[in-house]
């Protein structure tokens, strides 16, 4: 620290001081203790917050001091620095999906390379001149739209959740202690998203009465369809190009997808090359031998669109070690297919007790909301939990409880809360169990 | 469009009788005209929209029919369509900046690899593991953080724009005909921040008696330092390690960077290494022989941190060719440091008359904020402007009445109102002339 070193007190000194002071007025008031210092260098040192960036892991070299050499050139593109290690997995799958690392992340946009994939055939590669989009079945006029024409109509960016029907599945059956939030719940991610309002191309092409339904196609290689109400079409329902300011990536959609806010993954159909409106659902294959949800008598649920409230505590979490004892930052994220996340209860104590998180603001409807909250971990063994409830009321079940209602081998909509164990020695595991201590 | 061809129509027969009908009863009610089959197939055909992927440059492939053979698998980190070309620019510089090609970009996010740059001695390599933030000065105790430190504190993630002091110079001096948003504007980018309060960390070192200023220095090696007024400090300045849910990117201060919303960039120290509390401005290289505004007496603007209204038309821009006249909806966009966007007028005029645009929401205060304007064109010759308005009711000034103020010659904060020539032929030219025609 080559211009301050002069008058730079050493590290030890005051930060030993720090330790025993009470500070952080703002967040804690007077009864609130300091945190700087309190991260002895013990190893495994967890990187103690949401960013993946504090941790050198070997591979890059900067110099000593870099302000006596000359840094790097503007780039027509950039890199992330050498040091971070930001990864989906698993990788390689042509017929799978790969997992947002949530626990790497802050904020609550997910960064578009990082978004989850979720595909029955691979991602296909289109070329966007010969893009069409076929409009056709119970209409006045069938249409047929270039990327252009439809990059042409009004158009409207919102930020938006997406999540796979299937996420959580980890969360609810089959549970290991270590587990992270990425293979827990890393089946979401958030993007804002541009494109056409469908109801604009409905309009164009005149739906005719008796109209009820839509299908919608891909042309990847498992020609993905589902069946969609013409009422979701036309509220809010977007044919999508643009995702973080950009255009589509490839296993995003590209160049055009479906994009229906709050609704489960796969129907907001990727690769979008047709969409048929009739006067009933098209029973798909991936609506009657796939997404439908088994119940515990001979029911199942259809049509289960709408992904409900829901949240995770991203910090700390499994393969974290607490080192130290001392006020954390709990941080996580909750989100809501049916709007606003209106609160976000967490507990320290198992469920026994809980108390109102922190919102980030703005709270945006049908978007990841982060929550905050300020621990003081003693130092014994501790349960951390997080409790979404959304501006309709709903609140987040236990897994207990969703259990008796859907039975344990449902397939989908694994809302449950999740649950996150620390021992005396600050190890976090996944709370691998149907209800965690009361 | 293998299962879809056999009643899907031909894209000619449609499309010529749409362009006769007036639709898009909800953008422009009945008197609305339709927009699908308007776009005729003459060369150049410019993508008539704000995302860039629309257009086959050649270099991809993709099958004839996606649907036949398997696509790619899951990545670890994805990469952009082969048909997408973004990029900043100019690159290759060590001093200099880059430019974010606003015209390629939908929404309001600006990905973080084509967040403009602006440095003084290139982009330094910095270990995260070596890092370290010295706060000292007039303060009761000084201290040193590392990373983890700053990571382990109550973090706030906000959207917020970012833009150079001397954003817009090219269209206020040496105009050029040949010139796009990326090229007048492209020094401004929004991100979704992530970071530590600063007040925070002051709280923790305890500002003494007298305390006015800081100075903010950089780990470049340009060891860039600039005074910051110690009320911004303690109003909303963040010590940004976060950027759009991830790290900051090496070009953005990686790991650590100040962040004070709604001020010019050169502010917003990168690589932070020291905060240093005085008692007043410390009168650095960069607020004496730089970023201050020469004005048309023999005064000077010093501390001129705040970022006034401004917007830009993004679409229809140079080098955009109109293929067509009829309906087309122009973009842009509108930002202030001052706070929100509370409203954008459109001209197609030349200023003569004006028409607010619509707002994409949510508008957030000092971000980005999207604004799209319908427009018939006829095919005769017309001006395209745009003119910011913010909650503190600032309007964006002419470029007369700026020059009025500042003089021809000054150096930076030219938020002066940007105007598009489109000429009969649909060939769209930056106006570039201290007034428009009204």
């Amino acid at each position: 620290m080559d211009n301050a070193s002069d008058d730079a007190p050493s590290a030890a000194g005051p930060d030993v001081e720090i330790t025993r002071r009470t500070l952080l007025a703002g967040a804690l008031g007077a009864a609130g203790a300091a945190l700087v210092g309190a991260i002895p260098t013990r190893a495994p040192v967890a990187t103690p917050a949401a960013v993946p960036g504090g941790g050198s892991q070997g591979t890059a070299a900067a110099p000593p001091d870099p302000t006596r050499v000359p840094g790097s050139a503007t780039r027509a593109v950039g890199e992330r620095a050498p040091f971070v290690h930001l990864a989906r997995e698993p990788a390689g799958l042509v017929v799978g999906h790969s997992l947002t690392p949530l626990q790497d992340l802050c904020g609550t946009i997910t960064p578009s390379d990082l978004h989850f994939e979720r595909h029955h055939a691979g991602v296909p590669a289109i070329d966007p001149a010969q893009y069409r989009l076929l409009i056709h079945g119970l209409v006045e006029r069938p249409l047929v739209f270039t990327l252009a024409d439809l990059q042409r109509f009004p158009a409207r960016s919102r930020t938006y959740f997406l999540e796979c029907s299937g996420n959580g599945r980890a969360g609810y059956r089959g549970m290991s202690p270590a587990s992270t939030p990425q293979t827990i719940d890393g089946l979401t991610s958030t993007s804002e998203w541009t494109g056409v309002p469908l109801a604009t191309l409905l309009r164009e092409a005149g739906v005719r009465p008796g109209a009820r339904w839509l299908l919608a196609e891909g042309s990847d290689a498992a020609v993905m369809t589902r069946s969609i109400p013409l009422t979701k079409a036309l509220d809010d329902a977007l044919v999508a190009y643009g995702q973080n300011g950009e255009p589509l990536r490839p296993e995003q959609g590209y160049p055009v997808r479906l994009f229906l806010p709050g609704w489960e993954g796969n129907a907001n159909v990727k690769w979008l090359r047709r969409i048929k409106v009739g006067d009933e659902a098209f029973m798909t294959r991936e609506e009657t031998a796939r997404y439908t949800d088994a119940l515990p008598q001979e029911d199942a649920r259809q049509f289960s669109f709408v992904m409900d409230a829901k949240s995770i505590i991203t910090f700390p979490a499994y393969p974290t070690v607490l080192p130290g004892r001392g006020w954390w930052e709990i941080r996580g994220i909750a989100w809501s297919g049916r709007g606003r996340i209106a609160g976000v209860d967490v507990s320290t104590d198992g469920g026994a007790t809980w108390t109102a998180a922190v919102l980030q603001e703005p709270v945006l409807p049908i978007a990841h909301t982060r929550f905050r909250h300020l621990w003081e971990w003693g130092g014994a063994p501790a349960t951390l939990m997080s409790r979404a409830r959304d501006e309709t009321g709903y609140v987040q079940p236990t897994t207990a409880v969703l259990r008796a209602v859907r039975g344990p081998g449902t397939g989908y909509h694994y809302n449950n809360i999740r649950a996150w164990d620390v021992d005396a020695a600050g190890r976090v595991t996944f709370a691998a169990r149907v209800e965690a201590p009361a």
